[in-house]
């Protein structure tokens, strides 16, 4: 999950002189928010600090962030005229800030520890494009596929094809895992989801496959589990609600699985989250590819304190 | 799941003179209301046209709707301090205009079709209370849940005694089955689940079981269902995610099904929705116990002769 952000002071400094696109658009500042949690929490990995929407730009759907609304995309794609307007691009020309992050970065880092890449699935950058920002019932995403099918195909495919390429281009920059966010994908069905994301998610982790380990996340996907599974990523992500047990249950042997701490358990006491993480612990029982992270990303009004202390705690518990 | 809104015009024009919370306090508005799907869709029974929020404001918890926004809380509970100062009433005095609108239909139905009541649980409304209105992440709800539990459990515990006694007050006025809405639930894992909304929300059914059929819904519960079965109800509402035979395993044997069609499937194209209703009945393969229903609301763009396409061909498909 992303690690910098509104918790801490650190972040809002930088926050106050520039907006999230400027810094996500700006290698140095990219770089440095990234470096931010990597030096205040001791984590094990670095993640990119990036934004999920980047690609939509370059593809023909510009967007911006409004004020305590999230992001606006300035003209919503509806349908087939929408879809034949959009461009293919070069990741390496119209998103280079943030692989010339990724570049810095691996200097930085010097090896201490690993970065992690990322970007949005087909379907969930698909969702952002189609409803025009957030959403909560996906309603106009599932009208256009509904409706026009092959527009939708031809669309999500061109996600697939621009965001493969993207991902491709951050490993030759630098990045030793990718991961890939399907964050909305779980208001879909298992009908829906095989016909409509699986296809596009897999051509995606058919192109980045076996260049660096990959992680495939969702939230509210425990009824898809096997069909992530079957799309790609040596390792699942799943989100907070069902037990990480289960969940690996579901995902099948054979793949790693990342998770799945509730971030709203950093709000309370400390007692209760630390009793939380060994929970989770307890669930991956010591099995060899468990990765141990949030199951969603990390709230605003989280202590960095608490934080800290889960990373203590998981380090303590898991030492060899 | 409610049956009128602004996809009907005669739900629109009513609308026009007047604002949601004033249809819900107005007898004849509220009936009227609830019955224009009934005329229109030829659907097997009412729905009481009302507000899930209604409780909270005679408990002390004002609210008011914003244009397009949803309900705004005037001042959420967020503490114990705010706890304390909630007050038990009398449903039979403070939501009169509901019951009043329930015996109104009694009347107007005529017996042909039968009326079913319904409310809150007390995480979802709590939720409202806490959050302030709608919520993503209901980050200050476990905020609360997690540092004050105690005060937590008294709040959820009023709402547990008001809700039931409104609930059996609906039943005395003659709603002949009776919903509990846990629209939210589904952001809990099982173990808090377990801990802060199951003791509660079965509260609520041990007051009102018994008195009539009860059915008992949730969304993004499909890691809770065996809970929420043991939390109460004769029939479980699954939402639309998980296929319904599966729900129906992880709920078992001996309780009652309904669901559960992806709204969204009304947006799409006549044919397609309607593989979609059959393959929820094949799903329910027959079996006594399937309440055909929307697996969530439906939505505001959908087209009423889809709704009525699905009622008849359910009708058709189901007729003995």
């Amino acid at each position: 999950m992303r690690q910098a952000g509104r918790y801490m002071a650190e972040y809002r400094a930088v926050r106050e002189r520039h907006d999230l696109l400027e810094i996500c658009r700006t290698p140095e500042l990219a770089a440095e928010v990234t470096l931010q949690p990597v030096r205040a929490l001791g984590v094990d990995a670095a993640i990119l600090f990036s934004d999920l929407l980047l690609p939509l730009a370059p593809l023909g759907v510009p967007f911006h962030f409004a004020a305590g609304e999230g992001p606006v995309v300035d003209e919503p794609v509806r349908g087939a005229a929408d879809v034949a307007r959009l461009r293919r691009f070069e990741p390496e020309d119209e998103l280079r800030p943030a692989l010339d992050a990724i570049r810095l970065l691996r200097r930085e880092l010097d090896g201490k520890v690993p970065l992690i890449g990322f970007a949005g699935a087909p379907f969930t950058l698909a969702s952002y494009a189609v409803e025009g920002g957030r959403s909560t019932h996906f309603a106009a995403t599932k009208a256009f596929m509904y409706s026009e099918p092959a527009a939708w195909h031809r669309f999500a495919g061109l996600l697939a094809d621009v965001v493969g390429r993207y991902l491709r281009a951050q490993a030759e920059a630098g990045a030793q895992a990718l991961q890939v966010f399907d964050s909305w994908v779980g208001v879909l069905d298992a009908a829906d989801y095989r016909e409509f994301a699986l296809p596009h998610v897999k051509a995606l982790f058919d192109r980045v496959g076996g260049v660096v380990p990959t992680i495939h996340f969702g939230t509210g996907t425990a009824h898809l589990l096997a069909l992530q599974r079957e799309a790609g990523g040596d390792v699942i992500g799943l989100d907070w609600r069902g037990g990480l047990d289960e969940g690996w249950g579901a995902a099948g042997d054979g793949v790693g699985i990342q998770g799945n701490l509730d971030p709203s358990a950093l709000l309370g006491p400390r007692d209760r989250l630390l009793r939380r993480v060994d929970d989770v612990l307890a669930r991956a029982g010591g099995r060899a590819g468990h990765v141990f992270n949030l199951g969603h990303g990390i709230l605003p009004a989280t202590p960095v304190e608490n934080v800290k202390a889960v990373v203590d705690h998981v380090h303590a518990r898991t030492a060899r």
